[in-house]
């Protein structure tokens, strides 16, 4: 239960409040469809009326592409920035796996899965304009990690594997999580992090190298 | 254009037929979204009437779910049937890997994506005893996956890595293939099997296994 104040949310309220309504509004969608989702649904979910939920929101045209900027922000801020201020491309690339997985867990509903994560890929709601958006700030992260595993490449630390294929291997493996990894499972999410870093790693990394940690 | 044959269809024909219309449909659905996509436009797609479809369909609060069997169906068929014939769990698991990686490549889009593998990931559009069967298919394919690579931890095949994690890791990163692969791209299919094998299996298999082919 919410208590309401009469003063104005001050930005970082603001800001933690869209969040949750992300949050809540893309768990519904994943369960119920977005067409079987209304905005009072959505609305009840997060304990405001429907004149409240307009205040944050002006509809249910705008909210996919909101929720999928807002999963976007969350990589940028927690993976792509941290992982840009790595010169090293090793270092670089471990703390991108080992920051994702842990953005990725840190989310994961008692459903079992992280519901932003997953409404990221329904882009075909979006309008071509939104979506071209969307797709941009998706290549910077693809760009990412395959300009990592190319420096990796040159200073002799990568296996013989083609580097597109690999981005795309380890991207699909990391976001694979947010559809299985249950939060009240047998592992720890600092668990999910070794486990997920040492078989990527593994099948990226010369053996030697794969082995030091 | 298909001309109409007074004749009944073969059964093979009938099975041609639906998995021609199941595709179109889960091509359209990706584009356009489920509820923006009517039975028409799949009938469009597939040169029939409205009532030609209805012939092979009852609707679409039932299309979601056969188009879901029929991505299973594949795959039982081309994967998990040839793979439980092989006893060795290492030639079982390299032919698991090549085998989902060639159904999915042989059925990319020129969109770059291969819809039906995409469509049966959006359960939430399931009546819940649907939602279960598919559940229960999906996790017969898991349970083939973990129980190879536990035989394989038994042989002292196997890295010393989760076997839960190392089956969603692996499967994430074949899946992902539906997302990404163009089909005309640089690699060939049979490329892509031999990278994808090389870099899932560099990540499980102990490395002088691994090296071997």
């Amino acid at each position: 239960m919410r208590t309401k104040s009469p003063f104005k949310l001050s930005a970082l309220d603001e800001t933690n409040r869209l969040g949750e309504i992300y949050r809540a509004a893309a768990l519904l969608i994943c369960e119920k469809g977005y067409d079987a989702t209304s905005m009072n649904d959505i609305a009840e979910a997060v304990g405001l009326t429907k004149a409240g939920i307009y205040h944050h929101i002006e509809g249910k045209r705008d909210l996919l592409f909101r929720i999928m900027n807002f999963g976007m922000d969350e990589l940028d801020e927690n993976v792509i920035v941290p992982a840009r201020a790595i010169a090293d491309a090793e270092s670089r690339l471990r703390a991108i796996v080992a920051n994702h997985v842990r953005l990725i867990t840190s989310h994961i509903t008692p459903q079992g899965y992280n519901p932003v994560t997953i409404i990221v890929e329904e882009v075909a709601g979006l309008t071509p304009e939104h979506r071209r958006k969307i797709d941009q700030r998706k290549r910077a992260y693809v760009d990412l990690i395959r300009d990592t595993l190319n420096q990796l490449k040159k200073e002799g630390k990568l296996r013989e594997v083609d580097v597109t294929v690999a981005t795309f291997s380890l991207l699909g493996a990391i976001l694979w999580l947010s559809r299985w990894y249950h939060p009240d499972g047998r592992l720890t999410p600092e668990q999910i992090v070794e486990e997920i870093s040492k078989i990527t790693l593994g099948g990226l990394l010369r053996p030697r190298l794969a082995a030091q940690r």
